[in-house]
This record gives C-alpha cells, structure tokens and sequence, in this order.
C-alpha cells in the first residue's frame, strides 16, 4: 500500500466512520496527498463531544480539504476486478480507489459468554473492581473488560490504550495474589487531527440526559498563550455542570497546540467532585508562553457559574 | 538599548540573581548573542525548587552558554565614566558591558505601615479572605497584598500577575458591596528558559520543613509524548508527599515543550488534598501527540506510593 501511494496510483480515499479511527485515518490520508471524503451518521463528526463542539472538529476538516458527508450511511460497494472503486451510500456514489472503516469498536466476548461468564455493558465481560469476573478466579482486563463510569456512578464501556493498561496492572497484582482495586474511569480521551487538538472528560450532553440529570453548559474562545506571545492560539473550552449544585459533570476542548491536555484540570476536577465554582479559584500556572492570565479552563468554569 | 545591542556595541552582559526575572532576563540576552554570565547566592538557580530539580535548569543554562558563577554574592561595581564596567562578587571580578539586577521582590507598604494598617508575611499588608485589611474600610489586592498558602496553611507572600489578578477581582466585588472571597494559592509558577520549561505547585522541601512536616519524595524521568512519536522529549517530575499518609505536598517538573502546564494537574490535586496513591487512578488524557500511556505526573505519584 505505502509503494502504491508513493507511486501515485491511489488518489482518493472515503473514509467511513467519524470517530477517532476514522479521523485519524483522514488526516493521514491528506497528508499523503489524496482527495479525501468521509461518511459519518451523525450531524458531527466526533460523536463523543457534544454536537456545537463536534461542529468545530468538522470545520477543521474541511480546512484541510476533507469533504465530509454527515447524516449518510454506508449501504453498498461498487467494485471492479475484485477491488473497490466506489462507496454508495443512501444518498451518492463515491468514486474511490481505498476504502477505510473505522466503524467502532465491540468487545470480542463469545469465548468468555460461552464458558458461561456473565457480560454487561455493550457486551463486555462484567467484572468487580478487582477486575474479576462473575465467575471466581477468572479475571478480565483491557477492550473485552467492563469499567465503571466515575461520574455516572453506572458500568461504561470504553476501549482505550490507558484503560486497558490501568486494569491490566490491576488484574496482575490481584492473580499474583495482591489486592489493588481499579476504581474506574472518567472517559478522558484526547486526539489530534492535523493542527487541532481534540480533548473530552466526563459525561457529554446525551449522557447526562441519560442518567437523568439537568445540566448548565458554557462554551468559552480563549488563547493558548498570552494573547501577544507569538504562537498564541484560539482554543475553545466548554464546560458542563449539575443544575442547581453546580458539580462538575465533564468538559470537552478543541483548539490548536497547548490546548488537549488542559482536559487533565478538568479530569482531576472531576475525580474530585469539585463544583465549578471551586475550579474557579484554583491556582493554576501562568506565563505568556503557555496561558492568559485566567486560563481559559478557569475562564469557562467562571462562565459556567453565572448560569448556575 | 536597543541600538546599542543591534549595534554590536553591548557584548558582555553580567545578571545578577537566579530567581525568575534573572532567568528571563538571562535568555533574552543570550538570544541578542551576548557572553552572558550569572551570579547567584544559592548553589542553584530558580531557589522556588529543590536544589536536585534547580541543577537541571543550571545545566540548562550552561547549555545555552550562560557562565554560572553560584555561591557568590554581589558586592560592588567597577565603573569608568559612568558607566558599568565590571561587577565584584566575593570571589572574582566579572568585565561587563551591561548589568542586570534580579533580586527579588518586596511589597512596598510604607504607606500603608504609616497609616497603621497592620502588615504581615515579609512586610506585605494583611488582608482577610474578602480582601480587607485590618482597617475596615480600606482593602488591599496584588503585589503589596499577603496570601494564604492552601498547603501549609499559613500566610504567605508571592508577587504574581494570577494572584493579583484574582486578588483584584475579589476586592472589587466586595468593594463595590457584593461578597466574594479569595481562599488563597498553591504557590504555582511557571516560566520558560529558552526551550526548557520549568513549573513548581505546593511546597517545596524547605518549606515543608518549616512547617513541620515530614515527606517523602520522588524524582522520575518520563517524555512529554510517547517514546516514538515525533519531538517526544525528556520531562522530570518530582513529587512530594506527607511521609505516612500520603496526602500530596507539592511538585515540580522541569522539562521540553509540553511539561509545564502538567504543574495544572499537580496543582488541582493539591486542591483536592489527594494522596499520591488517589493520583494514581487519574483518568488523564492519552495519545501519543501528548503522552506516554501512565502520564509522568501519574509515573511521579506511583513512585511516591512506593515510598511511603
């Protein structure tokens, strides 16, 4: 495939599926040069930010020249000679030459349904915080594992290189006979596509619905750096609270560099239980080369607690 | 000054101080091509860290070409014509064409001592949480203003632009007859020296002592994204914690492009009053654009654990 590329044979490319496999992939194909078109269901494309922050990550797509297709599913193939050279969906055929589905991920779990080992969430093997199954001595870990949703207080489903690790050095102390316990998560995901950084903790609107809370919600622009520092660049920062209470409930963040990891403030906000007005006094670092005064975490956290 | 350096006419520059305007000051001038030495009392640069952490901005410094003269006081100048020609330190005598002065910050509050309001931590006025000082009435914010550490609880003093800022916010709600409170600060900084980026929350070992308090610590070596992505590059990490409960101290991190801004994390862990062992189970963010799998302020905090 890389001698095919380099040679210039493969020229377009229609990727399915606008989650992070499938924006990770669109990027790399604009960089090797092809004319590339993406297919999403979903009005956005990054289906676990809310749908105005999505917006964001959809704009910078197409400023890198990726044609999107949202709110159309894939239906049919066409092909030729046994190779692919056309994706139809339920409303246009596009003609391609490669064709990448990043369609999600499901636990691989019929071994373990099979043995008679109970599952949950999505399919995934249930387990205690130990990382052990309902079935004693048996124990589970990583992408075919359960986890338990911090914020939600319900079982989640996420497979997640950090995730994984974090149960598997779990599971390990426990079979070697230790006792460690793996609490759970917050759902913190952060991803790049070309320039713009890409972050997310907690529950996303949809989610809080589901657990059946009311929510307040801000969306704030701030810099990555003091506004006159060279380099200084937009991020944008939203923040969700319980109504009422004002507790934190999850945050998402797209902007250029510097601006990702700022969702670790968010997260360990999070594993606190801080309320949005506790964020608005931490004492968080600043010199113009990394943030404005206020950083903009701080900044929508204040903007949060007017609507309280 | 300008045209004196865009003219060749300024080659040596002598700074005196190690603190953060000495450093900022030292890299400005390097940048302008100067032979740049750097006078300092303590055996390490940046004294708001742990001599072990200062060494790695020294080293910094050195790389950068900047001649370190530790353990030396200034006591006097040469001059010739009116002008500065050479700075005397306890040990040697330094030729110069420029001199700059780092030595500290005090609080200027001769006023307000000769009004009678009653003055506090390293002559800076004291204040209450809404900002008032011991006169009722008369209130004071910024630079001239005493803090409360949130770690040791006890007043504090630091010359910063957050904590001004936050402190003025604060006594202008109040002044203008709302209510609102200042709870106090982590002592958090960051700076940056040419590509290193230095950052510092909690307190430090001395300061730990001061208080009465025992610790224990640890020092690790992570990168800033994971091994094999592109720019990866070296980030220290101390960490410092309650010897027997665990209970988070303060922390330091010394560091490439994307290891300050990783002090937000520590700092907000302060807030929480979290032990090492509850940072162990922060869900933080992880790509490899930005991180190893176990972020290194979570590699720090397991180190800790170990220890207590």
């Amino acid at each position: 495939m890389r001698q095919l590329l380099d040679a210039g044979k493969i020229k377009r490319g229609v990727v399915v599926g606008g989650g992070y496999i499938g924006l990770e992939m669109a990027e790399a194909l604009v960089r090797h040069g092809l004319e590339v078109s993406l297919i999403s269901r979903p009005p956005q494309v990054m289906g676990t930010l809310d749908y105005d922050m999505g917006a964001l990550v959809s704009q910078a797509l197409r400023d890198v020249g990726v044609s999107l297709y949202p709110e159309e599913t894939l239906t049919a193939f066409e092909t030729k000679d046994g190779k692919v050279t056309g994706v139809v969906t339920d409303k246009r055929t596009l003609p391609t030459d490669i064709v990448v589905l990043g369609l999600g991920v499901r636990p691989n779990t019929a071994l373990a349904a099979a043995a008679g080992i109970p599952l949950g969430e999505k399919g995934a093997i249930r387990v205690n915080e130990r990382m052990e199954t309902g079935i004693a001595g048996i124990w589970a870990a990583g992408d075919c594992a359960e986890s338990f949703h911090l914020v939600s207080r319900r079982p989640f489903y996420v497979a997640l290189g950090t995730v994984a690790n974090r149960q598997g050095r779990v599971a390990g102390i426990n079979l070697g006979g230790g006792y460690a316990t793996f609490p759970g998560v917050m759902g913190t995901a952060v991803t790049k596509i070309c320039e713009i950084e890409v972050a997310r903790t907690g529950l996303q609107e949809k989610e809080i619905t589901a657990v059946g809370l009311e929510h307040v919600s801000a969306v704030i622009k701030s810099r990555t750096k003091a506004g006159y520092y060279p380099g200084a660049g937009e991020i944008t920062v939203k923040l969700l609270a319980e109504k009422g209470s004002g507790r934190l409930l999850g945050g998402q963040i797209v902007g250029m560099e510097g601006s990702a990891k700022r969702i670790d403030t968010v997260a360990t906000a999070l594993h606190a239980g801080f309320t949005v007005e506790d964020m608005i006094n931490l004492d968080l670092g600043y010199a113009p080369p990394f943030s404005p005064v206020w950083d903009p975490v701080v900044i929508a956290a204040r903007a949060v607690a007017k609507k309280l």
